[in-house]
């Protein structure tokens, strides 16, 4: 399976347009550093990162892959002023930014010679991206897992919006319920350049979660997870009991003080890497339910370039 | 462009895996028998129709195509068991069944040797379809317009895990976020039979909504629609004054009787049928930000059946 003259695999110089999606408390350097040996597009997601720890995953991951990796930064996280002078002084090539704008951090980095690129919810923060020079859009849909925009539009319908308006002038992936090579090949169809995966990712072998959390990913079945907390930051995750108390306060009318307070802090970190599972928050994304093993990196990239090839002869 | 051995096509012994979903004040006998005659499923909506007025349609229809056509039936209207005698005395040979439970008119409809399929919002509803002898399942993600489920799965994550459950036994058909060949090809991928499309059907010449609807509909960008009323019964529309005074009911903490007086009688006629913007309920799906012209039944088939083929060919 070749991906000859893809837009994606030129600007990254990468084998696959297959980027592994940055997330808190799954992709440290063991995950991003195998999704870039086996031919994708690793990257460390620093939102769960404090600054120091950041520069020992990006340290690592340089002497776990001589291929191009990235750091995904969550612009709604603390530090990032710091997180940005690590990524620079580390020489990082490439970052994906998101929860944010793309105005803030693009041309910084970019006269630093790395290589933007930014998480889109909808059509007109993917023109602002192109007008401020970002060099690839990622565009994620509702059904994504974790933090989530407010416009609530899906994959479907988001990513061809988003090609009609910026395909010409820069790669869009697409990001959001993509767990397999039939998904690939429907948001390629769509117009997409490539495929930014998550959930997928979070349960392997090399996903730095917790073996509770890819377990009762497991088991989820396919409306196992809910888009909550709207009223601070839009979070998909798993029903829990956790979720269940702030159902219960959202019912009785809670204000986002009140919401804030429940959420407390160390939530994601809780259920994602210490695998509480009733008092954690379960970060994962609606394709969950067609999740049912926990293989290797490889193996899951075998599958979808097999799956791939297959989905297209059937088409043809 | 021949789909040659596909389930759908034999199913119902038409040309092209093409329905066109059952839509309140837009998909009378016009748009259904245009459909029908252009080598679709043509589907007669029901669920806006007073009983007398639904067995006009159906004779109509039978007199402008001999192709085959369909009558949809959300289950929770009133007036069900009149609609499904009128079906049954007209000699419908399709129905499409939803906003209810498959196991409560499947077998009747099928004793008078009716071919019924069935929409659902998940899995668990899917394999039920198949126990209550369905013959087609449409599966309709959350991005769609109109009367929408609880479980908020998209399209792109609803399709494969539906197909993994049950395309075994009966084809599928995948619904919400559909406008054009893309879209068709991407649900394809996923494993699905065939497409449902609503919103593109909506806006053409044939469809009986108001013109103000029409060019509101060429007016929205991506963003523009929202699920709301979920206390109630959840409904994409776009949002409007209307919508707006619904929201900040909601935000006062109203309750689902305060709401529905809100609601009252008749609102998606007046926003679809008789063109009030501002008071009406503008029930349309997300992929309406991809529609900018009003064209012909027709033209919008033969646009379709060329975005496949040309999209096709790029993915191989």
């Amino acid at each position: 399976m070749t991906f000859s003259n893809n837009r994606v695999c030129s600007l990254f110089n990468i084998q696959y347009p297959i980027v592994q999606g940055g997330m808190v408390w799954c992709s440290g350097w063991k995950l991003a550093s195998s999704v870039s040996n086996n031919g994708g597009l690793g990257l460390i997601g620093a939102g769960s990162m404090h600054p120091d720890v950041l520069r020992d995953h990006i340290r690592k991951c340089k002497t776990a892959t001589a291929n191009p990796f990235g750091v995904n930064v969550p612009l709604l996280y603390p530090d990032i002023e710091m997180i940005m002078q690590i990524i620079i002084e580390e020489g990082v090539e490439i970052v994906f930014t998101s929860a944010g704008n793309p105005a803030n951090w693009t041309s910084h980095l970019k006269s630093h010679n790395i290589k933007v690129a930014h998480v889109v919810p909808n059509v007109k923060l993917a023109r602002k991206c192109v007008e401020k020079g970002v060099d690839l859009v990622v565009c994620e849909g509702f059904e994504a897992g974790g933090h989530n925009g407010k416009d609530e539009l899906t994959t479907m319908v988001l990513v061809p919006q988003v090609v009609d308006a910026i395909s010409e002038y820069v790669p869009v992936v697409a990001a959001g319920g993509i767990g397999d090579g039939r998904g690939m090949v429907a948001v390629m169809a769509l117009g997409a350049d490539g495929v930014q995966i998550g959930s997928r990712f979070a349960v392997t072998e090399e996903s730095s979660a917790h073996e509770n959390f890819k377990k009762a990913v497991l088991d989820a079945d396919d409306t196992r997870t809910v888009l909550t907390l709207k009223q601070i930051t839009s979070v998909r995750l798993m029903k829990n009991a956790f979720y269940e108390s702030i159902r219960e306060a959202e019912l009785n009318g809670a204000d986002e003080q009140t919401l804030r307070q429940l959420l407390g802090k160390g939530r994601a970190k809780r259920g994602i890497f210490e695998g509480d599972l009733e008092n954690g928050e379960l970060e994962i994304g609606q394709i969950s339910g067609l999740i049912r093993d926990i293989p290797t990196v490889k193996q899951v990239i075998d599958r979808i370039l097999v799956e791939y090839s297959t989905t297209v002869k059937t088409l043809s």
